[in-house]
């Protein structure tokens, strides 16, 4: 983020976290392919505003038993990614209407053994839309149909967005999430130029499990990216997708899987602490989770 | 430890360790009341070998999903404490020997998903009669009859002491550790005085369980202490017991509960990271742990 134009204040360069003690809340994640954005992300976080957490990721071969040790651990909080985010509906006590709505949890909350879901993604996805003024009556297509996708379509058809379209080769995946919220659905965008394009699929990721697609690949036509208004990219390793380099490019409106991954990350962070961060706390540890 | 004759080289003073990662390895213990005794002795050596490994404590109401927990989420090692020990027996792949013949686990190691549970109060029990030269033909008296105990007194058996008494005032749990052994059993030592005198009771522990006692309280008669030859505490908080201090009053030979503790935690270390401390690093990681 060279081009910020924040003072470079207080750069992070935290490398280490207080020793723990008895009293340490642990905060977990659960991923088949583990990250260390939120470890380093709510640890960083932690450090600044001096809580007595600790957050470390992990993976599982067996969701149920993690969920159960989480509860009976007293793990305070367990961030849920793929492919865990519909199973852990459920095993949790409480689903949040933000989990409930897309039937994807992405958070669980452990208050002493009685475990809530919900979904900060939905809720980041929901901001930011708010945030950057994308008009209600604009047309968009979604590309994808898994969880972030299902994210993304209930957020605007929450926001008031009337007239879309799910992109997604898997025709019942992505029928259904098209007819459930009233929207359109097609294996591929063809000739179509909607003003607001978001990716929500792995399109443009590092490492991403799309291993027929080339790095520089984009989940639509160049055509329809330079047609549109706004371009939402939901991928957020690495910051800057062939997809939002072009639209940067054409200097159309962004909206960044790195502003995702903060926002809903935050939301993450006040529901485990109750400590609702900064919006520049935010950034900073954003940037050093990703340093 | 103001009269260690250790000179006092790097003196410990680590409040942090480094920050976690996604490949950082999590140990854990689980007790009905957890000590930080465990959490600053392991990262503290963690810190000192350079190990990218975290220890936290915990608590559980419901040791099944936690053991279960432990596995499915590849925590690598367990600690247990009172009153899980006995029940943990049932729940891992593989039980040692050292647990096996006590029935008593404090030590659960994590390969893969396989859970091998062992003792290592057991071995450094058995360690510290061996090194502190006290002699087989010694009559004993071991007063407690729960986990500790057990370990205890196996170690007797197996050092080869053939003459020795079980002092517990619960005659069903007294008697069947007495007699499993081949000793005998008495709710109280009378006017009996040992050679050797081991406390495997809570009596002299500090915030301990047994709330009928006073602080100042000895395991056995005064005058039972001081016809000892040795005496052996098996309490570690607080490191001097009224039954150490009357014991280094009267120049018996002692063994201290911080002396099992650190070699205990020292074998745990071993098991879970598959470096062996110097004795040294334990001296100075248990001198940590305990400030």
């Amino acid at each position: 983020m060279t081009t910020s134009p924040t003072p470079a204040t207080a750069a992070p360069t935290a490398a280490t976290i207080r020793m723990p003690s008895k009293d340490t809340r642990l905060c977990i994640s659960l991923a088949a392919r583990p990250s260390n954005l939120g470890t380093r992300f709510h640890n960083f976080l932690y450090a600044e505003l001096g809580l007595d957490f600790l957050y470390k990721a992990f993976t599982t071969s067996d969701l149920t038993a993690a969920v159960a040790g989480v509860r009976a651990l007293g793990i305070r909080g367990c961030s849920v990614s793929m492919p865990f985010k519909e199973d852990c509906l459920a095993l949790v006590d409480t689903v949040e209407r933000s989990a409930e709505v897309i039937r994807s949890v992405n958070t669980i909350v452990n208050d002493d053994g009685h475990l809530t879901a919900s979904n900060t993604d939905y809720v980041a996805v929901a901001q930011l839309l708010r945030e950057h003024g994308v008009a209600q009556d604009s047309d968009f297509a979604v590309c994808g149909s898994g969880g972030m996708a299902k994210a993304v379509v209930a957020a605007l058809r929450d926001g008031g967005f009337e007239r879309g379209t799910v992109v997604a080769r898997n025709e019942a995946t992505g029928r259904e999430l098209a007819e459930r919220y009233g929207y359109a659905w097609t294996a591929s965008l063809g000739a179509a130029r909607p003003r607001l394009v978001v990716n929500a699929t792995p399109v443009g990721m590092a490492g991403g499990a799309h291993d027929t697609a080339a790095a520089d690949d984009l989940p639509v036509p160049g055509e329809a990216v330079d047609a549109a208004e706004t371009v939402f990219e939901v991928v957020a390793v690495p910051a800057e997708t062939p997809l939002l380099r072009r639209a940067r490019e054409r200097g159309l409106r962004t909206i960044t899987g790195v502003e995702v991954q903060a926002l809903q990350a935050a939301a993450q962070f006040e529901r485990y602490t109750g400590v609702r961060p900064t919006t520049e706390q935010v950034r900073r540890a954003s940037e050093f989770a990703r340093s």
